[in-house]
C-alpha cells in the first residue's frame, strides 16, 4: 500500500474549496450553452452537442491532470492516476445529458465537482492508493430513446441490444445514431465495467426535491434510492346525462376515481417511512361538462426506500380500489408500467460520508432519494454513495433548477474530505 | 263557443293507437336517414338534412290535414284549422335536429306524435275550439352554433341578432346560412309568437333518463325544467417531482380537485329536492406520471328544480371549495360559464295531463326534467307541459337511445285524452 504524505489533511482550504467550486458553477454556465434548444437548456444522447460536451469536458479534465477517453457507449471518463498500476478504481460522476428545458446543474454539477476534487487532488499532490476515476454518462434522463441510465447500465453490463433498434422521434435509430457519432454499436459490452476492479462510485447531485430546504441543510446523504411502481388504473361505469340522471342511479367513473386519488394520498401520508404515492395524469371519457363520465383512467407512481414498503402500501391501495369499484358498481382495471426495485447506498460509504460532514462542521440528515439516478445502475457491479445538494425550491427539470453557491463549496469540501478520510482508511 | 260533437270521447281505441303510434315510430326511423353523417344521426341547423326533414315532415302534416309552413328562422309548423277563424293556438311539438351520433327518437318522437295526434283529430273529426299548431323546431341542440334553442327563443322574441354572426367549425356565419337555406335573416323577429294567441304548448319527448325506468313505468308528468349552473374550477398549487417532494410538503392541485369532486357528490346526494351536481371533465397539468400536478380544473354542472334549491347548493359547494382550497394551501379560481333559471310546468296542464293519464289507468309519476327543452324557451309566452316517455337504460344522445313500443302507444293515447279534455274543459 502507498504511503500518503504526511501533510494528508482531510480538511480542505477555505479559501481553495471556494475558488474550485466557483470555476465547477461556471462550467456549469458554460455546458448551458451546448443546447439543441433555442433559450432552454436541452442536450440529448448522440447529439452534435453531446459530443461537443464530451470534447469541452474532456479538457478540462485534462487541465486537472486526468487522462480522458470515451467509452463504447459516449461515456465520458478521466483518470487520476495512482502511482501503483495494479490499483483499484474509485469512481465520482454523474451525468452530462439533460431533459428538455432543463436546469443548469442535475447532473452536470456532479461531474464538473468531480473533477474539480480530481484537480484538488492533483494540486495538492495526493499520492492515491486507487486510480481516480471521474465519470460524465452519456444518458440518465432517457429523453432521446424512451429508454433511462444507458451510461450507466452499459457499465453494469446491462445494455440491452435491443435498444439499438429504438427509433428517436425523427425515426433515427440508437444504431444509426452512434454510427454518426463515431462510435461501433457492435462494441457496447466493451463498456461494461470489471467488478474486481471497482472500489465504489460516488455521486455528488442536487436533491431535486424539497426535503434539505425544509430543514434548512446545504447537504444529505443518501439512504437508498427509492424502489418505484408505476399503473395506470382505470375505472368504467356508465355515462349518462348530468341533468337526467339521479345522483343515487349514477356509476360515476370519475368521481370513483377521485375517491380513489384521495385514498391514495391518504395510504401513503399514513405510512411510516418517507413512501410516497401521486396521481398526476387523469382523464375523464368522454369528457364533458354535461356528461357523467363513464370511463376515468388515473396514473400511480408510488416510491419507497425498501421493496417492501412499496408492496405494503401497493398492496393497501389495490385493496382500496377494488373496494371503491365494489362500493360503486364500476370495474376496475389496473396496468402495470414500470416497477423499478430499491437500491440501498452502502453503509461504509454513508458513514465515510458522514464523518467528512462531522470533520467539515456540517450537519449529515439522511434522506432517500426518490428520483432515480446513474448510481442505481451502477450497485450491481459496485457500492454506491451520493451526496445531496439542497434544490432551492425544490425545483429540478426546470429553467428555474438552482443551486446556493456556497452550499456547492461545503459539497466540495466534504467529498475532499470524504476522499482523504477513504485514502487513510484503505491505509490503515 | 263551438259545440262538439256528443260522440266527443277522451278514450282513444286501442287499434288506432297502436297504429298511429307505429306510424309515427315508422317516421322516426325514416327522418333517421336524413343525416349529414355516416353510419350515424346528425342534422343540425339550416343544413341540406334540415331543409329535407322539413320537406318530408311537411308533407305527413298535410296527410294529417293540416297547412305547413316554415317561419322567419326556420321551424317547421302544421296547422289543423278551427272552424272558428279568430281561433287561438294550442302548440304540440318538440324538435327535429339532432346532436352528432344521435338516437332517433330526441325530440324528433315529440314532433311525429303531435302529427299523429292532429292526424287523428281529422280522422276522428274533432271540432277544435282551438287552431291545433303542431311544430317542429330547427335548432334546440345547439350543435352548429355553439347556442342552444334558437328555434324556440325565436318564438319568445329571444332570438338575439348578435348570433347572426356567429360562424360554425367551416367559418359559415349562421347569417350566411341563412340566406343559404333560404331565409332573410333580417326577419328573425317575425318568427316571435303573440302571447295573446297562445293557449299553451305540449311537448312529448324521451326522458334520456333512469327515472321512470328505475320505478317501472311508461309516463312521467314533468313539474318543472331544473335549473343549470356550470363552473370551471381550477385549484393552482406547486407542480413537483413525484418522487423527491414528501406528501407533507405538497400543494397537490389534483389531490385538491379530488377532494372536491367528492365533496360535490356528497353534497348534491344529501340535497333533499332531487338536486343533481356532476364533475365531468377534469384537466390536470402538467398531467405527467411522476409530476405532481401544479394546476388542475374541472367542470361542475349543477341543476336543480328550482333556483332556490340550486342556489344553496351551490353555496354549499363553493364554501366546501374555499375550505378544501385554505387547508391545502391551493388558490380556488371559480368561473361561472352558464346559467339557466329553473321553468315550472303549468300546473294546470299538469292536472289535465294527470287526468289523461288516469283515464287511461295510466300511472302518473311526477318527475323534473334536468335536460334543457324547447318548452323552458317558450314558457315566457304561454303555460308549457311536457309528458316524458320511459327511456331504457336511460340511455340518450346515442345510437342505443330507445323506447319501448308500447309505451309510445301510452303516450299518444294519454296525449289524445289530454287533447279531448282539454276541449271539453274550454266547452264547460
Amino acid at each position: 500500500m502507498t504511503i500518503a504524505s504526511p501533510s494528508l489533511t482531510p480538511l480542505l482550504n477555505n479559501e481553495l474549496a471556494n475558488t474550485y467550486a466557483a470555476r465547477a458553477l461556471a462550467r456549469c454556465k458554460t455546458l448551458s450553452g451546448l443546447s439543441q434548444m433555442q433559450g432552454g437548456i436541452h442536450r440529448v444522447y448522440l447529439s452534435k452537442e453531446h459530443k461537443e460536451c464530451n470534447s469541452v469536458t474532456a479538457a478540462w479534465m485534462a487541465e486537472a491532470g486526468m487522462q480522458s477517453w470515451q467509452d463504447e457507449v459516449g461515456n465520458l471518463w478521466g483518470r487520476l492516476k495512482s502511482s501503483n498500476p495494479n490499483a483499484k478504481r474509485l469512481i465520482i460522476g454523474s451525468h452530462l445529458d439533460t431533459v428538455p428545458n432543463a436546469g443548469a446543474f442535475d447532473g452536470i454539477l456532479g461531474v464538473l465537482l468531480g473533477i474539480e476534487i480530481a484537480a484538488l487532488a492533483h494540486t495538492l499532490k495526493l499520492d492515491l492508493p486507487f486510480h481516480l476515476d471521474v465519470v460524465g454518462f452519456c444518458d440518465e434522463e432517457g429523453t432521446r430513446f424512451a429508454t433511462t441510465l444507458i451510461g450507466s447500465k452499459a457499465l453494469a453490463n446491462e445494455f440491452d441490444p435491443q435498444w439499438l433498434n429504438i427509433e428517436d422521434t425523427n425515426g433515427i435509430t440508437m444504431r444509426q445514431a452512434m454510427l454518426d457519432f463515431g462510435l461501433n454499436p457492435a462494441n457496447y459490452a466493451k463498456a461494461a465495467l470489471n467488478k474486481n476492479e471497482l472500489l465504489g462510485y460516488w455521486e455528488t447531485h442536487i436533491e431535486q426535491g424539497p426535503v434539505l430546504e425544509s430543514v434548512n441543510q446545504a447537504l444529505g446523504i443518501v439512504t437508498a434510492i427509492a424502489g418505484a411502481k408505476r399503473a395506470m388504473i382505470t375505472l368504467t361505469g356508465q355515462s349518462g346525462h348530468a341533468g337526467t340522471t339521479p345522483m343515487n342511479l349514477r356509476q360515476d367513473s370519475l368521481a370513483g376515481c377521485a375517491e380513489l386519488t384521495l385514498a391514495i394520498e391518504q395510504l401513503a401520508k399514513s405510512a411510516s417511512n418517507g413512501e410516497v404515492a401521486t396521481v398526476g395524469q387523469i382523464q375523464a371519457r368522454p369528457g364533458a361538462t354535461n356528461v357523467i363520465a363513464g370511463k376515468t383512467t388515473i396514473s400511480l407512481d408510488a416510491r419507497a426506500q425498501n421493496d417492501d414498503d412499496l408492496a405494503i402500501l401497493l398492496n393497501a391501495i389495490h385493496t382500496r380500489a377494488d373496494q371503491i369499484a365494489t362500493s360503486r358498481n364500476l370495474t376496475l382495471d389496473w396496468q402495470w408500467t414500470h416497477a423499478a426495485n430499491a437500491v440501498a447506498c452502502d453503509t461504509q460509504i454513508q458513514h465515510l460520508f458522514t464523518s467528512a460532514c462531522k470533520l467539515n462542521n456540517q450537519a449529515s440528515p439522511s434522506l432517500a432519494s426518490g428520483a432515480g439516478h446513474d448510481a442505481m445502475a451502477i450497485a450491481p457491479v459496485c457500492p454506491v454513495g451520493m451526496l445531496f445538494i439542497r434544490s432551492p425550491g425544490g425545483i429540478s427539470h426546470h429553467p428555474a433548477e438552482a443551486v446556493i453557491d456556497d452550499d456547492v463549496t461545503k459539497a466540495l469540501s466534504v467529498m475532499y474530505s470524504a476522499l482523504v478520510l477513504y485514502i487513510k482508511e484503505l491505509e490503515k
